[in-house]
């Protein structure tokens, strides 16, 4: 039988092959991943979870196990509020919804706002899995140069001044995925008087905000927001665990009682259990000291990347940024015309990374560019890793 | 700020005060609910769960914590199958993906499938968290009236004759929502001869499929399926736990492709620890077990209900579905005009009920109707809910 015609519009263009392909790669042992987003499980708090997963199941499994309400519970939305206040994130009369991973919230916001053929301003490159969710609605994306201190402002005003029917602006403003780039305080003041002179929301995607290794704190969008303009959205997946899927939006209440409704006809309600153990451990420990250990953590395993890359890429081959938290850098070859070539000799090297492409407003324009994460893998393996894709770039 | 302007069509026409107010109304402890969809929580099991969750966070956190695939764990996947292949739901060569929730199943299929415009045949009254998520893509719903044993297939017929563009039907065949009602074996034939004949695709919906007290078994529509034109929608909700959000979808592979791809940029995956309490829960208890003391508790306490009904109800005033399984059923108030009088004159008396408006497919026509559940509510509170309904039946 043939489905084809059943396809709604939105997925007819899709393909699924090079995410399940993505996911092949990382699953052979053999391989050493530079590719994913996955945090370092080696600090995964799982003894304390196990306790507190064991005493709310045996003490509350009337409420762990039955359906909980859409918005999330009183008590993580208030963990919610608690991580954005550190950051000037939440403003008294905002409204809270636990999403099931930030990219729910990504996801229904654009659902809520986007018409066919609405405009969204995004970073160019940006998250593939914000772009992809952005083109399920059929809008179109117009990218904005990303340089070494995040996006291009002159870019933005002049995407804003020649686009009409502009919904959004949607920015990871700090250590941006892929890039790992920071937008300065500055920069990021414009682009809030940027989005109130062209009437526009902003979405702020922070999921690696909490991960500052080096430099000074840069104040998120939406402290500097006095309109109500900007949503934000927020993770546990980077500070506790990305499997529990823990993620929130705040914003008006106006905004995000339509964007509630989206998610009731979703998944319902995030589960209630994984809810119940993130406000238990926030609770009982200080998860500011599990996040230091990541930072801490994260700091040198970037460092080893760096030397790494120092000590075994051909000199004059390879351009990468250097990011002062999160968990991406990325890297240019100037003299490449299509990195698949690298990518591929990479991988028969054993070594998987991200080709630029797939960060792309148009994805099928080659990219000289790819991504590398160095959260996940060992520095043991980093080093290894990184020795072997510079003899990839020694052979292209 | 005025938000409106920002709204995308498919949610501005969307109200989410009736679901705030019925979740409002469940949360008072005063209040008798016999309102909502919620199984019965005094049988969880809590201590197993808890027992499992320990024991998986401790030793596989690296695992249970990190980030998952979207299709699922695979051990999870071939736990769905192995209930989907109790009622013959699974074909070989189907593809399967781990939903967080049956309803995000059923959310996405549309997404996959509707274009503005498109028409999807549902039952008249359905589920209301379904036809939602169906108006999210503004397709037009053509309803099809259901009888005492489900659908009224002449007018279904008539439905797929009189309609172009009709991409999907729609169905909970089993213990409907909200009416109860089930289709016997030759409307299940007939349907699947409907949709090959107009060629369009079944989305069958089957949550309480397990929950039969009463009656014989029927065949699934998946099991009458030759041509791949059936989805199936199963859930962990009814059968283990609602909390957990653990549902699933089935059907052919290039189909649930494209799904998996609206799943990715959706949640990224369903949480992985909950998948693998479920995995664990299937392979050292018997779930069938667990069903079963669920099975016999909603029996007896649909009989309370019926007999409170008998005893409390005004004779006359009005005429119910009396279901074979499930946790629904359905009442009609011939003479009443709008059913909302009695909802409210129930709600003074602390008894919740849903007006049949909720699950209509012209929210704004009058409703008759009301809908009962039996599943949540102690069989005391049974009793004394019923007998106050009855109280504010005389009333009005």
């Amino acid at each position: 039988m043939d489905y084809t015609k059943f396809y709604s519009d939105r997925v007819k263009p899709m393909k699924g092959s090079a995410i399940r392909e993505m996911f092949k790669r990382m699953a052979d042992p053999q391989i050493i991943s530079l590719a994913g987003g996955n945090p370092a499980s080696e600090l995964f708090p799982g003894e304390e979870l196990s306790k507190i997963s064991e005493k709310i199941l045996r003490e509350k499994p009337a409420q762990a196990l039955q359906y909980g309400t859409t918005d999330g519970l009183p008590a993580m939305k208030e963990c919610a509020i608690k991580r954005a206040k550190k950051v000037d994130a939440y403003t008294e009369g905002d409204s809270v919804i636990i999403m099931t991973g930030a990219n729910q919230g990504i996801d229904l916001t654009a659902k809520a706002l986007i018409n066919k053929g609405d405009k969204i301003i995004v970073e160019s490159p940006s998250f593939i899995g914000s772009l992809n969710a952005f083109r399920t609605y059929e809008c179109e994306l117009v990218g904005v140069e990303v340089e070494a201190d995040g996006m291009n402002i002159e870019a933005l005003e002049k995407a804003l001044a020649e686009n009409d029917g502009v919904k959004m602006i949607y920015t990871i403003p700090t250590f941006q995925n892929p890039t790992g780039t920071t937008m300065p305080l500055s920069k990021r003041q414009k682009l809030i008087e940027l989005a109130n002179k062209y009437d526009v929301l902003v979405l702020e995607d922070n999921p690696y905000g909490d991960l500052r290794f080096s430099g000074e704190e840069v104040p998120t969008l939406k402290s500097l927001d006095t309109e109500g303009r900007v949503i934000y959205a927020g993770s546990f997946s980077k500070i506790l665990s990305p499997g529990m899927r823990l993620g929130y939006i705040i914003g008006a209440e106006e905004l995000l009682t339509k964007i509630e409704i989206l998610k009731q006809v979703n998944d319902v309600h995030t589960p209630v259990l994984t809810q119940m153990m993130c406000v238990e451990f926030m609770e009982k420990y200080d998860i500011d000291e599990y996040i230091e250990k990541n930072r801490e953590l994260y700091g040198r395993k970037c460092s080893a990347m760096l030397e790494a890359m120092d000590e075994y890429f051909p000199k004059g081959k390879v351009k990468w940024t250097v990011p002062e938290g999160g968990i991406f850098m990325w890297c240019e070859c100037p003299d490449v015309s299509d990195i698949s070539v690298l990518v591929d000799k990479a991988l028969e090297k054993k070594v998987a990374i991200v080709p630029g492409s797939n960060f792309a407003i148009d994805i099928n324009e080659p990219s000289n560019k790819f991504r590398l994460n160095y959260s996940s893998a060992t520095i043991e393996k980093i080093t290894e890793g990184i020795k072997r894709l510079g003899e990839a770039l020694e052979e292209i």
